[in-house]
Formats: C-alpha cells, structure tokens, sequence
C-alpha cells in the first residue's frame, strides 16, 4: 500500500489522467509531471496556511526535474475563491512568463484546487494542471473530476469550468498535518462514498482508520467510476454524490459561511436526506442509524447551530435548487449503497427533516 | 439574397451548429433560439453603441417566441473586455434569475461577442449562448469558431476559453449602420480568406461588393472549415488563419491600442507577411501586388502610422511569440489560396519587412 501501489486511472478517453495515492508523494511531483510529457515552466498556486509546510518539497521536487517555476501564494479562506484573485494570479502569470506551454500545479485544499484549476481552465484559454490536494477533503472529493470555479457575491462556485487535471498526487502525509475538526469533515465525504456506493467503507471506519491511504484510495476509485460514466454531470449519475448536499449545502449558507465547516454541514444534510428516505422509498432505520453512528463517532454534528432558523434553511434549498414545476431533484437511498435522484420529494418532506434536525429528531 | 438561403453548418459532431446569414435575421433570433431547443430565460448582453440600434428588435423577438428575458448593457469599446466586466455581468446574470438552464444571447461587435461568450463560457461552468454579430469583423470572423475571453493588463485575449455558440444569426443590415471605416477594417479579414484559401474572393472584392450576404457567406465557409479541421487550434490547420496577425498584432499593441483598428494592424500585418513569403517561399511579385492593391481600394493601410518605430514592433513580435529554440511559426503563402506555417523566417526577415511598412518598401 501507499507509495508501491498503482494509480487510480480516471478514465475519460484522452483526459484520462492518474491518482497518485501515498506516504511522501509530493517529492515526486517533478518526475510525475515529466512522465506526463509536460515540459514548459510550472506556476505553483497555493495559500498562506499550506505554502510554509509543504511549497519547498515541491520546489524541490520540481527544481530536481528540471523544471522553472514560479510560486503564487494566496491568503488561506475561501475568500480566495474570487474573480478579483483569479485576475491577480493571472497578471502574475503573465508577469512571470507562464505561457501556452507553461502549466499549473495546485498545492492546498478545495479552496485552492478550485481556484487554481479554474486558473487555468483559462489562462491563455486552457492549460494544463496538477492538482497536489493536501487535505481528506480534497484528496477523496474535490481534486479529482475537473469541477473548478470560484464564488460571486451572489453564490458559491456559480463561476466556473470543466477541467480535468493532468494527474493528481495525493500525498497522504499532508493529512497529518491537519487539525482533527478539519480531518473530520474529509471523513464525511467517505461516509457519502460508504452511503451511496459502498457500505463496506463504513463498516471500515467504524473501527477506526488503519491505512488512511487504503481509505483515500477506495474513495478515488469510486469518484473516478462515477466522473467516467458521467463526466459534465449531465446524465444524472454524477449528481449521485451529491448525496445530502443540497439540504447541507443550504445549511452552509444559512449558517453564514465559515460558521460549519463544508464537511459539516454536508453530515447534517445526510442525516436530513436519510430521514428522508426513509419516509419515501423505505430507506430502513438500522441503516439510517448506522449511518448516524458514524457521523457522531467522528464528531460531525448532527443538530442544527442553536439559533440557525429551519425556515431559513427551507428557504435558502429553494433559492438554490428552483423548484422547476413544483419538484426538485433530490438523492435519496433506498439501502446504504443504493443511491439514485427523486422527484418525489415535496417541500414538506424537507420542512420536516429540517426542523428535525433543529430538535434532534431526525 | 440572404434570408432564403441554408445557413451555413460549422461541423463539429455535437458541437455542430448553424450560422444564419441575411437580412433583418435579428427579427428571427427567438425562434432561432426555440429551434436550437433553448428553453430557459435569455440574458442579452450588448453594448452602448449597438443597444440603441438592434436591442428592442431582438427583444420583441425573444418576447414573441415566447422567452423571458434580461438586457445588460456595458461600455461600448475595447475596455469592457476585462475580468471585471465579467464579474459585473455574472453578478446581474445572478440577480437577474440568470441560471443554468439559461442562455446568452451576444449582440454586438468583437467585443461583445468575446466577453459575452466567455461569461458564457463560465457562468455555471458553461451555459449556451448565441451569437448576433453586427460588424463585418464579427461576422466573417470572431463570432465563428468559439473562442471567447477578455485582456489582461498585460496582453490581449490572456485569458478565455473555447466555447463554441449555439447558433450564429448574422443580420447583413446591421452592417449598414457601420461607419466606412468599421466596414473596411471587416475586409482586411476578407482578403485574410482570399490570400490563404480563395482567391476568387479578392476577384470579387475588387469589382466592389455587390451582395454583402453573399460575401460573408463564403467567409464563413472557409472559417468553418478551418474550424471543423482543428477546433481547438491544435494541430496547426486553424492556425493558418493568423496570416498578417502575428506582426498586425505586433503593429496594434506597438501603435497603441486604439490607434489602429484590428483590421488595419492586420492588413499591414499582411504586406509584411507577403514581403517574406517572397523572400522565403516564393510568392509571385505580381500576387503582393495584387493584395497590396485590395488593401488599398478598401482604404486600409500600407505604411506604419508615423512616429512608430519598426523596432518597437519588432520587439513586441517576440515578446508575443517567443522564438522557441530560436524560431517562431509563420504563416506564409507560396501562392494566393496555398498558406502554411514555417519555422524559416528569421529575426532579420522579420524586421525587414517592418521596417519595409515604414518607409512604404514592403
């Protein structure tokens, strides 16, 4: 396991690309992007938080290969994740001589995958990048399928573009680095992975992580299986994971952002869409509750922050999803490992696991 | 002519789509928009100089097929090319009730049609657009083909993306609204088409134009194939469209933008490509004389605007292109109609034939 293992292939024809998954990866950064034939200069985006751990191991790496580079540190937060920064780190781009045949590596979180693939998603209208995710989060969820983008005033990622990256290494050192709230909230994208796809997964993390590259590894793969079979989420499949994201996600912003953590929010979203479930398609109960067992044991929470209103958090699933003729599409679970999209759900199903969530009922 | 006539198809499998050619076709833009199975709200974007010319008439359009829609208007000019303009436009697009299963519609000149199409191109990471080009540029050209995006402070077009339009209506009568000059600059592409692909087309421009429709139907043919052959500007074929605008783009940063129009930079840029294709790959002396001769009738350049130092140019040629291994690519034609690239010209042929365009020799 870790470092001998084979890659996880995403298999998308000629934007098929490798996962990289293992102990002290990041050293290898030069010698991956050489094998993937990239041979023009390299523009390393990451922040404020990560760039002191872990920027000079990839200098390092990427200098040893030969290579020329330019680093690009951004302020750590979701901040970031704005058009104002996507023209900053353009004009130094151009600055610094990063051109057509030039390409990006991205080393940091969600936030900065996605600020740094959507770079360049459009620099010089597209090159090529290497995602280097350095926390759970991004390693088993947002580096790999090619969504990047940044917010506007107006909303989360509503700006953005498809853009596959050229490999991605996930150096599951980098994980030890992280606090354990951060860690945690990765966890609950496995827990979505366990739900709709493969309970096994959860039976594993109830007896604790004993390889967390394994756990990575059994996650890429079943992202990268759902990115194959529909990779611009148009077919309906890839909008599988997102499995208790549009209750979570409305939860997040109702919560004003940065009060729960994505990963948080995204748990208290599951436990609504399992409630759910169960009341429309016979999602049964000791799932239901091992699934609530697993949120609690890696201290996700399952209530509501005291004082976040339900109806706002009602209202705010309306302003994101649109009831188009009165319904919206929602992922529920008829069994752990059984996912698929509903248009059954009325918005008093969603009222009341909502408010579920407040009292503690759901 | 015009309206009665197929439009032309740009090929590109399910990609593909109709480009609209005649005579008050922006009367038809909303049920263009309903063949093309467009169903959501339509955001229009123009600017302030074509606005109040053509946007009520494609709005009762929109309105009589049936469509709700907004209208956001920007400066006109070559300064609302810019990332803030597309964060401007994407924040009124969120307000407005603009969402995915919306469209654009660009109505306007080159401007317009690049920042609309890349606003296009990104707002929930690519939503359809339809282009209503209303210069001869834009319809012999830019609206054609897909690429979209806005300046950097440090160069033009740095930043963009492909994002081929859902169909192309180019009303012929909006270009009698141009002024001669806006017109003639729309020529300096045609003779672009004559001088790599048919030269019949500089036959006809010669007797003068006697169906605009016409001629901008056969424009667009050779664009689109051009564009079928290599959409992406990959394998070098598309390429052969930037005969005159490696040195025109040079000739336009140099001088100021705004100095010259585009199409004047390019019709310079062509004498000098001539000049080199003479020298290098044998093109006959009587075919430069021949395209020195169109450029001149439709009253584009032929010298350097004085006080413009050739050297200047010629340096801004190689910050543009950066020779590689000592080279650049070069479009050049060994006869009208038979254009390709070479890595033959020198730094001196470039600036000879620079310095030609200033003292009237190229």
């Amino acid at each position: 396991m870790g470092n001998g293992s084979p890659p996880v292939v995403v298999e998308l024809g000629n934007r098929s690309y490798c996962v990289h998954i293992g102990d002290g990866l990041l050293a290898q950064t030069g010698q991956i992007a050489r094998e993937n034939a990239l041979s023009g200069r390299a523009a390393i985006v990451s922040d404020s938080r990560v760039a002191p751990l872990y920027l000079s191991a990839v200098q390092d790496s990427l200098a040893q290969a030969g290579y020329v580079f330019s680093a690009h540190v951004v302020p750590s937060g979701e901040q970031s994740k704005s058009l104002e920064m996507v023209k900053t780190l353009c004009e130094q781009f151009a600055h610094d001589g990063v051109d057509r045949h030039s390409f990006v590596v991205a080393l940091g979180g969600g936030v900065i995958g996605d600020l740094a693939g959507f770079v360049a998603a459009i620099y010089y209208r597209g090159i090529p990048v290497i995602q280097l995710p350095t926390t759970l989060m991004a390693q088993v969820d947002s580096s790999v399928g090619g969504k990047t983008g940044v917010n506007l005033n107006a909303g989360k990622n509503l700006v953005g573009a498809f853009h596959q990256p050229h490999a991605v290494i996930a150096d599951t050192l980098t994980l030890t680095s992280l606090s354990r709230r951060d860690f945690n909230e990765g966890v609950a994208e496995v827990i979505k992975y366990g739900a709709i796809s493969d309970p096994k997964l959860l039976g594993e993390l109830s007896q604790g992580i004993t390889s967390i590259a394994q756990l990575v590894r059994q996650c890429v793969r079943i992202k990268a299986g759902f990115v194959t079979e529909d990779e611009r989420e148009t077919s309906g499949r890839r909008a599988l994971l997102n499995f208790g994201h549009t209750i979570g996600h409305a939860i997040e912003a109702a919560a004003g952002y940065g009060t729960l953590l994505h990963g948080e929010a995204i748990a208290l979203g599951m436990l609504a869409a399992a409630e759910i479930s169960s009341k429309r398609v016979g999602f049964p109960a000791e799932e239901a509750a091992r699934l609530r067992t697993m949120i609690q044991q890696y201290e996700l929470p399952t209530r509501l922050p005291s004082g976040l209103d339900p109806q706002v958090v009602l209202r705010r699933v309306f302003v994101d999803k649109k009831f188009q003729d009165g319904n919206i599409s929602f992922v529920v679970c008829s069994r752990l490992g059984n996912a698929f999209s509903t248009k059954e759900v009325t918005r008093e199903d969603l009222a009341a696991a909502i408010v579920g969530l407040q009292t503690g009922k759901t």
